[in-house]
C-alpha cells in the first residue's frame, strides 16, 4: 500500500470517528489540495450546519463532501427543487448536473443570493436534493473567453478529474529528503523587465514561479533549457505558480505542456482566463507578424485543464513541504502575491509578482501583511532612483487637460493601452469625468482585446476595489456599461469612419506599440496635428512605444502588417504626451513604502523585474534605508536561503 | 557532412599547403584534444626537424603524427634497430608496439636517454623504422598500482582509441548558442571540508572539477541528484577536472561512470594512478566496515579508461568554448590549479584544488602566476583568522623533539598520515634526520597503502621538487630507498612483533584515525604510555583524529574491525601530540600571500574548502585587505560571472 493510501485511510478512520455515527463515509479521495468524502448521507451532512469547517480546522486539510452516486435524486425532479429554493432575483442562467461526482454547477447573475449567508442557501439545496451546488457568475458583459473556459472545462471534467487526482495523491506524498535547503534560481527577468520566470527549489520539491516573454525582444525566453529549470525535463516541476496574466510572466507556460508537463498551475480564477485569452493572442500575433509560435492553441487548452485556481487568502498544500496562499497585488485583476511556507516553519518567501502599493480606481493595494517571512522577491520596475509618479490625482486631471485641448482644436486622442488593467483604470476615469462633465461626452473607442478584457473584469468583482464591485452588482450603475464606450468590432472600415469623425477618444492595444490595432490607429490618425498620443503605462526598453515616447517620429509601418506587406515609413504628427500616474506598478515610493510597512519585515529581499539600474538603486536605498540583506540577481544565478 | 568533418578537411587541406610536397598526408582525425596526422612518410616528416612544432603553432592545435599502419617495419626488426639508437644507460625495460596506431610504447629507467636533447633521439627513432615511440618510465620502487593501470590501458588500447575519438569530435563540435554566460555551481565543500564538487557552465558546456567524498561523514556527498549538477542526466556534463587524488575531491568520480558518463577525465598522470589506488580502497574499506560501497571496482577501472592526462602548463582545448591549463599546486603528486580560458577571451577562472604555497620538501610552491584570471576558487581549509602553522623547519625540530624523547624512554612514535602525500614529506624529514644524526637510526614502519603511493612518487619525479627529481634519478640517493624504511606487508603478526620490539617509528593510514591498520596500532601501542602519537595533517570535524586531538581518550574498538566485530573500548596511554607545520595546505599566512602575490589579481574570490569559521574569515581579510569582491558560498548556490 503506497503512504498517500495508507494516509487516506487514516483520515478516513479519524473523520468516521468525529462524525455522527448515522452518517456513513463511502470513500476519501485527494482532488488537488482538497480532501473529497464521499458520503450516502449528503442530507445528514448538510444538516449539521458546521461540521464540514469542524472537520477542516481537525484534519488541517480543504475538504468537500459529496453524494454518493447512486444516493442522488434525478436531475429533473433535482432541477426543480434547486429553483424553488433560490431566489428568483439571484438570476440563474443555468443549472449543469454532473453525476459523477454528484455536484450541480449553478450560474448565476447574483451569486451571492444562491449561497445565502453563511451559505445556509446552499445547504438548504443539499439537504432537499443530496447534490454538492457550486455557483458561478454570469458575466454581466458577455465575454467568450469565460464561457469557452466554462464550456471546454466542461467537456473535459472527466479528465480533469483524474489530473486532480494525480495532483492530489502528489501533493500529499510521502517526504523522502533528510536534507533541508531553499533555493531560488532566477531564469529571467533580472535587471531587465520581461521573461518572468523563478525556480523555488527544496529537496522535496521544484515550483516554478511565472514563464513570461520578453516585450520588444521575443528571442529572449526564460531560461529553461538550463538544467535548474526543469531539472531532468519538464516533468520534474512539481508545481507551477502563475502570479498575474501579463505575457511577460505568462506567455510561455503553454510551452511546458509542450514539453510534457502534466502537473497543476496553481493561479487565480480571473488570472486562468485572462491568461487563456492574452497566450491565444500572443500566437494569433506571432502568427500575424510570420514567426513561428513557440507552441500550438492545444496547449492553452492544456495549461486551462491543469489549472487550479485558488482565491485570495486560501492556505493550500501544493507540495507535502510547501503550502501557498495568494494574496491581492493590486496590479491587474486576479494579480497575486504568492506566499510560501516552507516546511514545518523552515522558511517563508513571498514573491510579489507585479505590484501597485496604493490604491487604484479598479483594486484595493498590495497586500503587505504575513504570519512569517524571510525573504521577499520584489518587482523593480520603478525601482529607479528618479521613479516617482505623480498622484493618480495629478495625473487625471493632467490626462482631462489633454483630452479638452484636443477636443477644442476638433482633434483625436490616441492612447495605446495594455487590454488588462490600464484600459479599464482609464475607462473608469473617463466615465466619471464625463459624468461629472470635466470633460464633454465623447465616444470612447475600445479596440484590440479591450472589450473582451473588460468583460472578464466584470465577471469576476470580487476581485476589485469594494466600491466599484458594489456598482457592478447594481447594473444600472456598472461604469463598465455607459453609453460612450464603443466597441470597435467593424474592422479597418470602422477605424477609417471613426478617423475620418469628429473628436473622440481611442483606446487601443497593444500598451507597447508593439503591433495589434494600435498600428492601424496610426496608420489612420498618426499624420493629423491636431490629434494626440498619449501614453499611460510602462514602455519597455526597445519598443517602438519607447522610441515614440523619446521622440522618434518616423515610424516603419506594413501596409498592410504580417508576411509580405511593404515596409513604409510614417510621419508621426501628432502631439505626443505621457501621463505616467496610471501605471499598474507602484512606483519608487510605493514599493519603498510596501517593505517599510511590510509586517513582519523581511530579513532579504531580492530585487527583480527591473532594469538594471532601477534594481540596483532599488537593492542599495532598501539596504541603507532599513538595514536588511538586498540583492540585485542576475539571470541564471541560485540562492539558498536555508 | 557533419560540422567536425568539414573542419578535418579543412585542416587536412591547409597541412597538405603547409608541408613539403613528397610529404603525404593519408588521414587527420582527433583523439582527444589531440590532432591526429597519419602519414604514409614518417620518415621524411622526422627528417623536418622542426615540421611538427610549427604545424602545431600554425593551426593552434596539438599534433601528433603517425605511420600508417602499412608502411611500416615489422616489430621483430624495428625493435632491434630501436635499441640500436637508444643508449644502453637509459635502461629500457619494454617495448611493446601497436601496430594499429604505428605506436612503439618504450618503458625506461632514464626516459630522458630516449628522448634525447629536444627529442632528438625520438626523431632518431622514427627516421630509422617509421614507428612513432611514446616514452614512460620504469617505477625505480615496483609499484602494483602504476602496473596495474599500465597493463589494463595496454589491455583496453582499442576500446580507449574509440574513447578519444568520441571526446575529439566532441570538443571540437560546432558552438551552438548565441548567448554568453559563466557560471559555477556548488555542489560540495563549502562552509564543510569533505566532498569537493563544482560545476562550471556557459550555454554550450558543463564541466565537473572534483566529486569527493567527506570524511567523518560518508552519508554527506556531493549533491549529483540536484539538476545543476548533471543536467538531464550525467551525459549531459561535457567533461570532468580532477585537481588531485584525495578522496575528498576524487571518492565519487567513479559513480558517474555508474550513473552512465562516458566522457573524459582530465587530470595529471600521477593523479589518475592514484586517484586508482585511493578510490579502490575506499571500496576496500567500505565492504570491511560492512557499509554499501556506492559503486564497483570497474567503475575505476572505466574511470582510468577515460582519463586523458594532461601535463602542467599544456594549454588544451576541452570544449568548443573551453581551454584548461594545469599548474602544480604543492599540495600533493599531481595536484593541479585548474585554469579555465573562456569563450574568446571572455573570462578566467582558476579553481585552486588544494594548495601548498610555500615550497616544500617535496614540492615547489604553488603557481599563481596566469595569463588572464577574473575569477579565483580558493580553499580555505586554513583560512581562519588563528589558522598560522609554524615554519616546517621549527615543526621539524619539534618532531625530532618528539622523537628523541620517546626514543629515550624506549617508546616508540605512532603517526597517523595520508598514504599520499604527508607521509612522503614526513619519510624525507626523517631520512635527512638519521642521516644527518639528529635522532637515532631506527625502523620506520611504513602501513597501509603508504609503500605503493611512494613507488608512485618515485615513477613521477618531474612532479617533485627539483632537487628530489635529480636525487631520485639517482638510484643510490633516492630517499625512499633508505634502509631505514620498511614495508608491513606481513599483517598482524608483524604488527604485533613491531609492538613487542624496541623503539621506532610508526607511519600508518588513515591519517584521520577513521579506519585502516591506525586502528590495528592503537590496539597494539594505544596503551603504551611511553609511546607517542603525533598527528602532522589536517584533522576534520566528526573524525577520530579530531576527538582523539581535543583530550578523548576513549576510544571505541572492534576486536577484529568490520562486521560482526566485537566493539570494545580502549583507553588510551600514549601522549598525544600536534605538530601542525606538515600540512599540504597553506596556512592563513600561505592563502592570504597566494592572494597577495598572484599575477594577475583576480577580481572575485570565492572562499570554499574550510569550515564555516575559516571561509568567512578568509574572505572577510580578502576583501578588507586586498579590496577585491569575496563570497563565502553555500553549497548548492550557483554564481554568473558574465
Amino acid at each position: 500500500m503506497s503512504s498517500v493510501d495508507r494516509q487516506l485511510e487514516e483520515l478516513e478512520a479519524e473523520i468516521k470517528s468525529e462524525i455522527p455515527s448515522d452518517i456513513s463515509v463511502s470513500a476519501v479521495k485527494y482532488e488537488g489540495p482538497e480532501l473529497v468524502v464521499y458520503t450516502r448521507d449528503p442530507k445528514k451532512f448538510a444538516q449539521q450546519g458546521d461540521l464540514i469547517r469542524q472537520l477542516a480546522s481537525k484534519l488541517r486539510k480543504r475538504i468537500t463532501v459529496r453524494p454518493d452516486p447512486d444516493v442522488l435524486s434525478r436531475p429533473e425532479s433535482a432541477r426543480e427543487q434547486i429553483m424553488d429554493v433560490i431566489p428568483e432575483d439571484a438570476g440563474v442562467t443555468d443549472l449543469d448536473f454532473h453525476a459523477d461526482t454528484g455536484e450541480v454547477v449553478i450560474e448565476a447573475a447574483k451569486p451571492g443570493m444562491v449561497i445565502g449567508r453563511h451559505g445556509s442557501t446552499l445547504r438548504e439545496i443539499t439537504k432537499k436534493v443530496g447534490w454538492t451546488p457550486e455557483v458561478v457568475r454570469t458575466p454581466p458583459i458577455e465575454s467568450s473567453t469565460v464561457s469557452n473556459v466554462r464550456n471546454f472545462l466542461k467537456q473535459e471534467r472527466d479528465e480533469r478529474r483524474d489530473i486532480l487526482e494525480r495532483v492530489g495523491r502528489q501533493i500529499h506524498r510521502e517526504e523522502m529528503s533528510n536534507d533541508e535547503y531553499v533555493r531560488i534560481t532566477t531564469l529571467g527577468c533580472c535587471r531587465e523587465v520581461g521573461r518572468a520566470a523563478f525556480v523555488l527549489s527544496t529537496p522535496e520539491t521544484r515550483i516554478l514561479i511565472d514563464c513570461g516573454d520578453k516585450p520588444g525582444a521575443e528571442d529572449e525566453v526564460p531560461y529553461l533549457q538550463v538544467p535548474e529549470a526543469l531539472g531532468a525535463g519538464a516533468t520534474n516541476i512539481d508545481a507551477v505558480v502563475l502570479t498575474h496574466a501579463h505575457l511577460d510572466h505568462s506567455a510561455l507556460l503553454p510551452l511546458l505542456f509542450k514539453y510534457g508537463y502534466d502537473g497543476p498551475i496553481y493561479t487565480t480564477e480571473p488570472t486562468r482566463d485572462l491568461m487563456g485569452l492574452l497566450t491565444l493572442d500572443y500566437l494569433d500575433v506571432a502568427a500575424k507578424e510570420g514567426r513561428a509560435p513557440p507552441y500550438e492553441s492545444e496547449m492553452v487548452r492544456e495549461a486551462i485543464k491543469h489549472t487550479i485556481p485558488l482565491e485570495y487568502g486560501d492556505v493550500t498544500d501544493i507540495a507535502p513541504d510547501v503550502k501557498l496562499t495568494f494574496h491581492n497585488a493590486g496590479h491587474i485583476l486576479g494579480s497575486a502575491v504568492s506566499h510560501f511556507h516552507i516546511g514545518d516553519g523552515l522558511y517563508n518567501v513571498a514573491f510579489s509578482g507585479d505590484i501597485h502599493y496604493k490604491d487604484t480606481r479598479l483594486f484595493n493595494g498590495a497586500v503587505n501583511d504575513f504570519p512569517r517571512v524571510e525573504t521577499l522577491v520584489l518587482e523593480s520596475t520603478y525601482g529607479g532612483r528618479n521613479d516617482y509618479q505623480t498622484d493618480q490625482e495629478d495625473s487625471e486631471r493632467k490626462l482631462i487637460e489633454v483630452i479638452n485641448e484636443a477636443h477644442e482644436q476638433d482633434g483625436k486622442v490616441l492612447i495605446p493601452a495594455f487590454a488588462v488593467g490600464r484600459s479599464q483604470e482609464i475607462m473608469l476615469v473617463l466615465e466619471e469625468a464625463m459624468r461629472k462633465g470635466k470633460i464633454p461626452s465623447m465616444p470612447v473607442h475600445l479596440d484590440g482585446m479591450i472589450w473582451e478584457a473588460t468583460a472578464i473584469h466584470s465577471t469576476y468583482p470580487e476581485y476589485l476595489r469594494d466600491d466599484l464591485r458594489d456598482r457592478i452588482f447594481h447594473e444600472d450603475e456598472n461604469p463598465f456599461l455607459a453609453d460612450e464606450f464603443n466597441h470597435i468590432d467593424g474592422g479597418e472600415g470602422e477605424r477609417q469612419e471613426v478617423a475620418d469623425g469628429g473628436p473622440c477618444i481611442i483606446l487601443s492595444t497593444s500598451g507597447m506599440v508593439e503591433g495589434g490595432p494600435i498600428m492601424s490607429w496610426l496608420r489612420h490618425v498618426g499624420s493629423q496635428e491636431d490629434s494626440k498620443m498619449v501614453f499611460v503605462g510602462y514602455q519597455a526598453q526597445g519598443t517602438l512605444g519607447r522610441r515614440i515616447q523619446n521622440g522618434w517620429d518616423e515610424i516603419p509601418i506594413n501596409d498592410r502588417g504580417g508576411n509580405g506587406g511593404r515596409s513604409n515609413t510614417l510621419k508621426l504628427k501628432m502631439d505626443i504626451h505621457t501621463v505616467d500616474g496610471f501605471s499598474g506598478h507602484a512606483d519608487r515610493q510605493g514599493l519603498e513604502d510596501f517593505v517599510r510597512t511590510m509586517n513582519p519585515r523581511p530579513e532579504k529581499v531580492l530585487c527583480v523585474h527591473g532594469d538594471e539600474s532601477s534594481v540596483q538603486d532599488l537593492s542599495s536605498a532598501l539596504y541603507h534605508e532599513f538595514n536588511m540583506r538586498t540583492f540585485a540577481p542576475k539571470n541564471l544565478e541560485t540562492f539558498r536561503f536555508k
